[in-house]
This record gives structure tokens, C-alpha cells and sequence, in this order.
């Protein structure tokens, strides 16, 4: 028997006529010959809604419990999207995690799947045309609930894929996976195909398609997933390990602004990598991110330069304070910049993109703060006024 | 270890303040040495909402999936409760009915308790202080979602206590067992003790206090009830199998009223008690309660008359209609009257409540249409205007 997944976001069954919405979507998969597997998040803002209620009980609610209600929001929306499927004649059920058995860490907000029971699973398929099964949440062995952290449902589905050994559909309100955000520059491209590891990559962007901790099963279990939106019939991406051989692989897809940056910069530092880990150490252990770390070496001197998004800057300045006492260093923190970044598999085969990039952002007059490159990404902090100009001039250079 | 069952309704965790408030009530009890059996209902109307939510899906939702849908409304309170609970540094853990494993028939949205798994429920009151569990709801055996029914998380509760051999107590927003609506008759009594035959006899002034399903089991089982109010610490009432001996049992424990009557009455029929029981069924078949049916053979004919809620009367005349015209026999509505019920186990043992009930309404002028007995009940079937007037005498003569 031909089985799919189907994953439906939030916004898809955010109220009944959405509903029925999705479920005229299933039931013409099944029309076609599916066994459809559903996995459905909670409605609309219900997740949010369940967290403040939580709240207004608590101000640090206890995790296990909070999970009791989280949990509830899938199940609801599931339950709904079975009842509208019945309507349509359609023999469907909906399951909680206990009915499915989606084993995972006892990590209550933030639990990783450990085992889906497949037995179990087939054995549903078999009574049943379509199986509707709450995403983000999972049970411990010692039957908690638990939910999946951000991005919950799209994890749910693709294991479930992984599991069946099927493709994976995933819905939402975006129609694929586009080269950039098309808010910044309207003329943007929307990819057929896109690799895993551009689509690790492209995470600011791609997000809100397709969540990065279910491309990183997709591409461990080799599952194929097409991303497109609910509410069209429109063509979608399909997010694959490598290419269809006939396609020409772009150098560049997709391009990303992240916003909001503060640039750190710590001059005269002792060269002593012992200073340098504890430093980053201290401010891993505040959970605060920070990224495009650069280091320079300058004789008897080291000087290091990172982003931070500006509302953190505070806890860092707070940590360096009382780190960098002890070696009478000074440090300074400049911005707000906005790191852009071009990312693309292409560039491993493909040379001279760094050039190009660096090339461009010299005719127009930029002047970089900090670059940083990985094998298949180069990231470029700018002043905030130049980088929206600077989108476009990228996508017309890499075809995006 | 001693443990006690605790009921909250709806009203009663209506809001966050409500949910801290019964949290306290919980964590007294936890501080006077005893573990606390918790079972919660759905906050305020959310059961309602939901049953709305899923008809905004389908005008006829599949009970299976609309069970799935109800349940999440305790799943959500007791985890509110639990969280509260935890706030105020108790061991509490929340735990719905596959964690309960609370066993029921298959019967969805009405479903019966089967059976609980004591030894699961003994494991978690030596790991736990508190246990909240969700009322109203059970599993099948094939692990499907049910609900009770109305009333079904008191139900709940004094199955629990069953199981536990304990007492149960039912917090709602009435603090106990009144011998009459206080609306009807502001001096009205409350009991420190009622009988469950009683409990079960008031049900319609009962039933916002304790539902007449939860009183069976309670009788069946032999579990002690106590009925407050969640939101005063005044003494409420227990409903127990006998009074106390030291306590005088009173001749008439209760009074309620039922408005909108409308009496049937069909003369002539002939005597044949097939016509009348085929009457009857039919009316039951659509589901038409009919009350106070008294039958006179008078030589030849029969006549009846019977009882009926003023909207469901056309329901009734269309039936008559189509039976009767085989007879030809006629039939009139009267009406609107109200039926004025006075209730007590102690009539079994105490002569003459019927005549000093008659007597009143003779000496109040009050014809009464229609008059039932049954061994601790009186019922007469009076005009609107005199019931209001007849409360007042009645709790005088009978103390309440």
C-alpha cells in the first residue's frame, strides 16, 4: 500500500473552514490511492494561548505539567480534522502520542523522539485510511507527555516518514522554499529543488517552511520532503539529498538578513586560547548566541571581533566586565549592523563566489565589518542602510 | 496512609485566581497528613466551548473524535491545578485517564466506568502527595478516549473513592444539600446529613450539587460524601447511607418545584392495557419524558392523565393524534401548571405525611390536578400562582 505523510502547520487549521479545508486536501490524497498519514499542529495561536494561561498560574510553571497542557492543542486540532474527514466519508482516526506511541527523552519543552512504534502504526493503517496524529508531542517510557521543542511538528512528521519509509508533505501558509525572504526583494525565486544542506543553511529563512532539527532526520533517513502551502495548489520545493541530475545546481540559493546585530570587539587580549574558550564558555553558559567569531593574531596580541543580536548585548557587556578585569583588556561594541548571507551546495564544486560577493560589495561602496565563510556560506556584516540595496544586486549577480 | 477524594467543578477552577485558590484548599488537606485524590473538572464553560468548536465542524460529530476533543478541557485544568500545587511546594503529578488507566465501556459520550487499576493508583500515591485527576473521562480497552456524560466527573470521583475505600468530598459553588432552592424560599435549610435515597429523590434541586449517577455508585459502594462550597469554608452536607442514630430523622428532607407542566389527559379509552402501554412507548421512542402518570378504570373506559414539559407537548399531541384515531377516543391539554414534590426516607417509617400534605393544600384552597406517591415522595400537580405560595407553608409544616 502507497503511504504519504502530510504535515499541516498552525495557520492551516486555524479555524473550521480551514479544517475542512485540509480535509478535502487528505481526502482527494486518498482519492488518489494513499494511505495518508496526518500530522497536524495545534490551531492557529492555541499553543501561545495554552503558555499564558499556564503563566497566569505560574510565572515558571512546572515543565511536566506544562506539557500536560500543551499537548492538549494537537489533539483538539486533530480530533476536528478526523471529524471533517468523517464527514467527507473518509474512514479516519485521530491519535494523541499514547495511541501512536511516539517514544521520546524525558526532556519535558524540548524532548527528542526516540522510537515511533512501527507495529503499531501499520497495524492502524491497516483499519484505517487516514490516520491523523497530533505532531510535537511525544510519551516517556514511564507514559509522560512530553512536546518537541519549536519547530515539533515538522520533527513528528518527517520521523513518521522515517519510519514508514515514505515522503514527507509539509503545509503551511508559505508555498515553498524561496532564494529570499520575498519581502525583501519581491522578484525573488521559489527552487523546485533544494538540497539538505542548503536548507540547514537557509534556517532564518526557511523556518517558517520547514523546521532545521527535520531536515536534519530528512537527510539522516534520506526522506524526501515537499513543502508547499495549504491554501494554494501551487507548485512547491521539494528538499531532497542531492539535485535531479538533469537540473543544473545553482552556485548561490538563497540569501538571508539577519537584523538587529551588535558587533563586539575585544583588543589586546593575552595570546592564550585558555582566555579566549573561557570567555565564549561563560557566555555559552548564559545562553546567549554568538556567531561570526573572528580572531586575529597581531604579534604579542590577539584581537576578537563577534555578532551579537542587540537585546543580549547587555548580558555579554555584563560578562566581559568581569571577565576581562583580570587581564586589564578593553572591549567595545559597535552597531547595529545586519549580517547578510548567501548560502549554496554550489559553492563546494563551484569557485570564486567569495570573489564575486566581496567584488560586488566593493562597487557598491560597502565596506564589510566582519566576513565570515564556511564551505557553503559567506556571511558579511553592513550597515543596516546598505544592506536592503545590497539584496538585490545579489540576487541579480547569482540568478537568484 | 490516609487518603481522601476531592472534587472540584467547573466553577470552582474557573480562572487562574480560582485554580490558586483550590491549590490551597488541596495543600490544607495535604498539611493535615492526608493524600489527596484530586479529581478536576474542565474550567468554567470549556466543555461547552468545545462541543460548539466541533459543531462548528460538523453539524454531527463522530462521538469517537469528539471525545478526543472533550477530554483535553480536564486535561488542561488538572495541570493548571497541578502547577499551582507545585508553586506552593506540594509533590503533585496531573494524570488523565490513560495514565489512570480508568477503564470504560465503549459506549462514547456516555460511557461507564468499567473498572480502575487500584495498583497503578497506589504506586502513584506513594510516589505523589497530591494526584489531580481528570474527570469525566476514561479509555477503552483498545485505548480509545471516552467520556461519562453529564455530571461524569463526580462520577469519577466517587468511583475513585470506591476504589480507594475513602471519602469523598464535592466542592462546588452551592455549599451543600438545601431542603428547598434558596431562591424559592430564602429560609430555607441546609443538612448536615441526608440519606443517598434522598440525594437521589432531590435530583432536580440535587443535581447542581451532586449528580444522581455518582450517588448510585456511592450507595452501591457505601462511600461517605461531603458536599461544600469551594469558595467559603462554611459546613456543608454529608450524604451517607443512614443518619447518624443520634440525630432525629426528619419526616421531609426536601421540596423542589418543576415549572412549565402541562397536563394530558385521555378519557374513554378502552380497557385494554395494550392501548395504553402502546401509547406510552411511542412516546418514549421519541424520547419524551412523560410524569405523573395516573390511570382511573371507570366501568368501561380508562381514563389517564400524565404530565408533560409545556415544549414537548406538541411532540405528544402529534403522537395521540396518530394513535388515538384508530379508538376515537379525544384528548385534552391543560396547563401551564408547576409540580411541587416533597421528598424523604422518612415518610417510610412516619405515617400521615400524605395527609398533612393534602390537608395543607386544602386549607390553602389548592386543587390539586394530579397527585403520585411513591414510598418517600409526594408529588401534586398545582397551578403556577399557588406552588410559589405552597413552599412557604410546606417548609413550615415539615421544619425545613
Amino acid at each position: 500500500m502507497a503511504v504519504i505523510v502530510q504535515k499541516y502547520g498552525g495557520s492551516s487549521v486555524a479555524d473550521s473552514v480551514r479544517i475542512k479545508n485540509v480535509a478535502r486536501r487528505i481526502a482527494r490524497k486518498v482519492k488518489e490511492g494513499f494511505k495518508v498519514v496526518s500530522v497536524v499542529s495545534a490551531m492557529g495561536k492555541t499553543t501561545d494561548q495554552l503558555i499564558s494561561l499556564a503563566k497566569s498560574v505560574s510565572v515558571n510553571p512546572n515543565e511536566r505539567e506544562l506539557d500536560m497542557v500543551l499537548v492538549t492543542g494537537e489533539q483538539v486540532s486533530c480530533a476536528l480534522v478526523a471529524i471533517a474527514l468523517r464527514d467527507l466519508g473518509i474512514n479516519a482516526i485521530s491519535l494523541n502520542a499514547f495511541q501512536t506511541k511516539i517514544l521520546t527523552t524525558r526532556n519535558h519543552t524540548n524532548a527528542r523522539i526516540v522510537d515511533i512504534n512501527s507495529e503499531n502504526l501499520k497495524s492502524y493503517l491497516k483499519n484505517y485510511d487516514v490516520i491523523v496524529i497530533t505532531g510535537f508531542q511525544g510519551i516517556t517510557e514511564d507514559e509522560h507527555f512530553t512536546t518537541l521543542g519549536r519547530g515539533g511538528s515538522d520533527t513528528s512528521a518527517v520521523a513518521l516518514a522515517a519510519k514508514l519509509g515514505c515522503d514527507c508533505e509539509i503545509y503551511s501558509d508559505v508555498s515553498g522554499v524561496f532564494s529570499c525572504d520575498p519581502k525583501l526583494y519581491p522578484k525573488t525565486r521559489k527552487w523546485k529543488y533544494v538540497t539538505y544542506d542548503d536548507m540547514l543553511e537557509l534556517a532564518a529563512m526557511g523556518a517558517r517552511v520547514l523546521h532545521s532539527r527535520a531536515v536534519e532526520i530528512a537527510k539522516k533517513y534520506n526522506v524526501k520532503i515537499y513543502c508547499a502551502s495549504s491554501f494554494t495548489d501551487e507548485e512547491g520545493t521539494w528538499v531532497v539529498e542531492r539535485l535531479p541530475e538533469w537540473l543544473e545546481e545553482p552556485v548561490v540559493t538563497g540569501i538571508s538578513l539577519d537584523e538587529n546585530q551588535m558587533k563586539g570587539s575585544i583588543t589586546n587580549l593575552p595570546n592564550d586560547a585558555n582566555v579566549i574558550s573561557d570567555i565564549f564558555k561563560r557566555v555559552a553558559e548564559k545562553e546567549i548566541n554568538v556567531d561570526m567569531i573572528s580572531l586575529v593574531k597581531n604579534g604579542e596580541a590577539t584581537h576578537v571581533s563577534f555578532t551579537v543580536i542587540s537585546d543580549r548585548a547587555n548580558g555579554v557587556k555584563e560578562l566581559l566586565d568581569q571577565t576581562l578585569s583580570v587581564y586589564g583588556v578593553k572591549y567595545r561594541f559597535y552597531g547595529r549592523f545586519t549580517k547578510i548571507t548567501v548560502v549554496g551546495t554550489g559553492m563546494r564544486s563551484s569557485y570564486g563566489v567569495a570573489s564575486r560577493f566581496l567584488e560586488l560589495l566593493a562597487s557598491e561602496g560597502v565596506e564589510p565589518e566582519l566576513i565570515t565563510t564556511s564551505e557553503i556560506k559567506i556571511s558579511a556584516l553592513v550597515s543596516e542602510e546598505s544592506a536592503h540595496r545590497l539584496v538585490e544586486k545579489i540576487c541579480n549577480e547569482f540568478e537568484l
